[in-house]
């Protein structure tokens, strides 16, 4: 085993004079209020701050007045900004010796593309931190007032995207499908119709309950209680569309899973 | 389909008058500014406070200083207070008209109980509400400066604990290993051995790599690279208990599975 006590410095680089630094900043699921002191603190000392489409101009505002602010337009699966161009400006902006804060929504740890810009800023020997955000699952089970463990029913919990890169083939998510398992799809929207066909396919019954949750923590939050086989068809007509979390539950055995889950009916859609 | 829009009560008690409220808080993974602004806010017009051994006394002073401040000592795996008198207190301060925080470690909806305690506040028609916090395992990614997921690597993240209840067996968990995940396992530091049992059972290496990491986010943050055959006897040298989250991280299959991860290798361990 290695075992590394505390180390204040993320990456040392010697022989070279680090100017700058990056912060890779969640700003969680939309609600300003719903980002953490630390993450409003890095974004008071920022020099400049590369933002997402999904970013709330309120969250932006913890930013300094003098602070630039720079928009990369970026939205799940779509990028206005290439992923290397948004890695090539952090680090040519840290390299000035500016504190970088890129300002992701939701966490950067998760779905978040932060590997890639950590990579970039370690190839320069650039000091680089993350600052955790609440993810989308998170925030939806506290606007949902619905836990995502449940003692004796889930005791799994399982983020995962239909999709791992932009224009491949839905992954084969049959295994997914466990007893005790509250399953939360994020960037599924374009998919749930394969998503509903592969749960199916293993075993879940076609009218299981599935809550949909999208503009989550925001005054437009909205949630959709629906079955595997009518997700689609009624997203579809509800207008749903990314960004947006998928929340199948599936109980233990001896709870009838595949039948009505004792935790769904009770959902109550509260004000985000 | 039913789609419900927001509403601004979450229970709805005809012919009762509701006097308090339930507040059900994530105190986040320890340190105190990885709390939410909500969840601040939220303190500071607490009159009650109730909460767990791991909270950090530097959280807990966001609550005003009239607020009364009851310790539960609650802990994973073990509660000083059993589960329903916790419901039960919450339920009788809030039923005085006391806004009542219950102060939780982590994130209330994951692996917080919080189910049990949102029922018995709906039994007797109290309104309650969750405010997320940072769970451990986006605490932990961000400590150790490694996201839960990479693009092409690790599309799914696997929240789990080893026992759904105290004084149960061991779950199956073998078929959570699965190239393209990231496994974080709560609550099994007394499980180790028997979780290195069954991954490796279900195909892992037994030289993978594991990253154990205990007192996220806090000044005594410590984590431990090891591996699935290792991790147990490590763990019991270096003296490493719960709380802590243990990192499997389960590459594509094009991405040598089994082997050397080329994730794993180039984590830095960072100042919480």
């Amino acid at each position: 085993m290695s075992f590394l006590e505390n180390s204040a410095s993320i990456v040392a680089a010697p022989q070279q004079q680090i100017r700058g630094r990056i912060s890779l900043v969640g700003a969680g699921p939309g609600a300003p209020d719903l980002m953490t002191l630390r993450a409003i603190r890095c974004l008071e000392t920022a020099d400049i701050v590369f933002y997402d489409r999904l970013v709330d101009p309120e969250a932006l505002a913890f930013a300094g007045p003098a602070a630039r602010r720079i928009f990369v337009g970026k939205e799940v699966g779509a990028n206005s900004w290439p992923q290397v161009r948004i890695d090539a400006e952090i680090v040519a902006a840290a390299l000035q010796g500016q504190h970088v804060v890129r300002l992701k929504s939701g966490d950067p740890s998760i779905f978040g593309r932060a590997a890639e810009e950590i990579a970039a800023a370690r190839a320069h020997g650039i000091e680089v931190e993350i600052v955790s955000g609440i993810t989308a699952a998170s925030a939806a089970a506290a606007s949902l007032c619905q836990p995502l463990t449940q003692r004796g029913a889930t005791d799994r919990v399982v983020l995962a995207t239909a999709t791992c890169q932009a224009g491949k083939e839905i992954s084969d998510l049959r295994d997914l499908a466990r007893p005790g398992t509250t399953l939360v799809f994020y960037m599924a929207m374009r998919q749930l119709a394969a998503l509903s066909q592969q749960l199916v396919a293993a075993g879940v019954n076609h009218d299981h309950p599935v809550t949909i949750a999208t503009n989550i923590s925001r005054p437009t939050f909205r949630a959709l209680s629906t079955t595997l086989a009518t997700m689609a068809a009624d997203c579809t007509e509800a207008r749903i569309s990314n960004p947006a979390v998928v929340i199948v539950q599936l109980g233990k055995e001896e709870m009838q899973w595949g039948l009505e889950s004792p935790i769904v009916p009770s959902w109550v859609f509260a004000q985000a």
